[in-house]
């Protein structure tokens, strides 16, 4: 066996077999596969696909390529969360507090925005003292003292999908399907879960262009799941607008807040209790395949504000202010607030939701290059979503930026993001793939 | 313009512009790209191809990547000839001296074989004290004073060439029609060859499987030629068996005297003056369109024995031993010498070529890793060829080899080689694609 054949194989258009695969997977770890040939072999990855037995197999490769924790390990993850990223997402904020208030231990490794838009990490990091960069052995004992922990990488699991994924940023082959299903799923095997909850975005600014490719993803991963022996369930949802009202660091964490506290907005209320609800199924929860019996106990821990108590301990564990929480009054403002009105009135049809995060970026909410710092004041809230009745004159959204000269570039980006409508419009419903 | 954007435009099957071409091209040699982008960059040629511009732009980057020799530079060669490779050929030694013979001045750089297979460097180097390493003034200079050499790489063309290809050995990119005829016309167009003839091989043993693939390649090359302001004329022969009676370096040097001689096969005496007849009216020494006026001043030049004269005076030249062209038995001979005899009676259908170079290669004919020294010794003579008729027990061929078990194992290959008929057969014509 050996690279010069692999590649050619897959160039050809062939299967490769699990062991070819993990062959060239732990040569490129132990360095005697160079660059060069992965970077050849991953184009003909995405210019020839894989089926089903070389992505499984690709997955526990990458799996495999470093520690992994069983089910009953400290550090395991029982029931995880992914999102596949779209602009003002903070459901692992909202999500998180409420599974765990519902006796439910929820641990996550969350990533940094690889690059433009802020992560999970960076949203919390909105918050001073904050400590992301938990060690595995406070990570592993707050989660069984505590329930909940929320860090960034505090073991390296599946090295091997690191390795990869910084190659494919810089060879064109971040997009394929099967690569990126088994990068997702590679690093929640190896974290131990048992269960996983999907949430694919498809539209503008998401990884996936339309609800048939989301689709097609979500196929893929169940399917990884069931040859890995772990459960998946997929929600597909457009990114047709933002998630929420609001996109920017810390105003997503006062945005999560609210929604803990039963005020949030319809859309972000609804997507976290789907997703906090499919968790609590497959953690064994509830008695019902549906979401029937979680649904009423997820309400409950908003309206005692049970899972707002999970997130005000969550921050207090990890050294950060949790008076923030009590008052987000508090949380990094930003010197200009710029309220924009609406220019027209009428019904919003769609609000370009990439348009909407460049323009935040371009505030400084997200980075232009890797390790750059970011300001976590800055941002916009709408005051409007998609289906909304608009008078001219009406506020329309506002923007949060450094200085007036931003604020004003921010103003017409935003603006130029909404379409609109003579008539009522209802936005598409998500869509859901029990694995 | 950057490296990442040009490598997905081209996984995506878009065609890239002579300028996104030559930034990559230059960026390679540079350094600023990376071998992992140039690699997948290539895998991505290899999957979506090139348009004819594209190959034509790739073609010419490559040849302006270092010094380019201009029609009346003293070391530029008005025309040339590229073989694609196949058993047995030493067309180079009979063509060079042909084409000198009729007034035309021949300089010729030529490759070691690259690896496996010896190059025409390799048989050359058979006569003992022949230098293939001239300088570059030296090239010059008996290129001016006897119109006739032939060294190894003195000057370093197309730069950008060597470095892909060596890329594209290691990264299964090597079999792409776009990438190996950009590869050959960059070095003859760096050379300032006004007129090219390609003599592209096909079947077993050569770089392309079968007719309508070489026929392909060769029309990708006469339209660059076209393209790029030369005249390119395409013969294509079919690899049924090796070319000539002899595989192994000094034994093919004392059949291409034999042929310089008259006393050739026919299969290599006719090939040789096809390409130098196309040589000839590339150069415009011709009246005629077709080869009528050519042949008979060839054939004067064998019969006359002012050919052979020349392949003396350059042996001389180059500091070779000229009394070897006098007296071919004073070239290397191997130790064990092996006639192998019929094991039945019929007629020969096909000698597989590839099969009859592999039994050569493990004689010590060739190379299997770059660098490594050869037997120029070893090696096969044919005694019968395709169509021929045979009886039982009647000379087959004759083995040279370093010792009796390394004959043996020769002498089972290269009888497996042989295909047998009962009716007489008549092998493949060769086809001329005029460019």
């Amino acid at each position: 066996m050996n690279a010069i054949e692999i590649i050619e194989r897959k160039r050809d258009g062939r299967a490769l077999s699990a062991a070819e695969i993990g062959f060239f997977v732990t040569g490129y770890m132990t360095g005697e596969i160079p660059d060069y040939q992965a970077a050849a072999w991953l184009m003909a990855i995405y210019l020839q696909g894989m089926d089903p037995d070389e992505i499984l197999a690709l997955t526990l490769a990458m799996a495999n390529s470093g520690e992994t924790m069983a089910p009953d390990d400290a550090a395991a993850t029982r029931v995880d969360k992914h999102s596949s990223g779209g602009i003002g997402d903070k459901t692992t904020l909202v999500v998180l507090p409420l599974v765990a208030a519902c006796g439910v231990p929820v641990a996550k490794m969350s990533g940094r925005g690889l690059s433009t838009f802020g992560g999970t990490i960076d949203k919390l990091e909105s918050i001073p003292g904050l400590r992301t960069d938990l060690s595995r052995t406070a990570f592993e004992t707050q989660l069984r003292d505590h329930g909940i922990v929320l860090s960034g990488q505090s073991i390296d699991l599946a090295p091997a999908d690191g390795r990869f994924y910084a190659l494919r940023d810089v060879t064109a082959t971040v997009p394929s399907k099967a690569l990126i299903a088994s990068s997702i799923m590679s690093k929640k095997i190896a974290a131990g879960a048992q269960g996983i909850v999907l949430d694919v975005k498809y539209g503008s600014g998401a990884f996936m262009p339309d609800r048939d490719s989301a689709r097609e993803l979500a196929e893929i991963m169940v399917e990884i799941g069931r040859g890995a022996g772990r459960r998946v369930t997929a929600l597909l949802s457009d990114t047709n607008q933002p998630l929420g009202l609001t996109v920017g660091n810390a105003l997503e964490v006062r945005e999560a807040i609210e929604t803990l506290q039963g005020d949030g907005p319809r859309d972000l209320t609804e997507h976290s209790l789907a997703v906090a609800g499919h968790m609590l199924r497959l953690a064994g929860r509830t008695e019902a395949d549906d979401l029937s019996d979680a649904r009423p106990r997820l309400e409950d821990s908003l309206s005692s504000g049970a899972a707002l108590a999970v997130l005000r301990k969550l921050v207090e564990l990890q050294g950060g202010d949790a008076g923030m929480i009590d008052d987000p009054e508090k949380l990094p403002r930003a010197p200009v607030v710029q309220m924009v009105p609406s220019p027209a009135a009428g019904y919003v049809r769609r609000i370009d939701a990439l348009e909407v995060g460049r323009a935040c970026l371009a505030l400084g909410a997200g980075r232009m290059r890797k390790g750059e710092p970011i300001d976590h004041a800055v941002g916009v809230v709408l005051a409007r979503q998609v289906g909304d009745r608009v008078e001219r004159d009406e506020p329309l959204f506002t923007v949060h930026a450094r200085d007036r000269a931003d604020a004003s570039a921010a103003v017409e980006q935003i603006g130029n993001a909404f379409e609109w409508s003579e008539d009522s419009v209802r936005p598409a419903p998500p869509e859901v793939l029990l694995g």
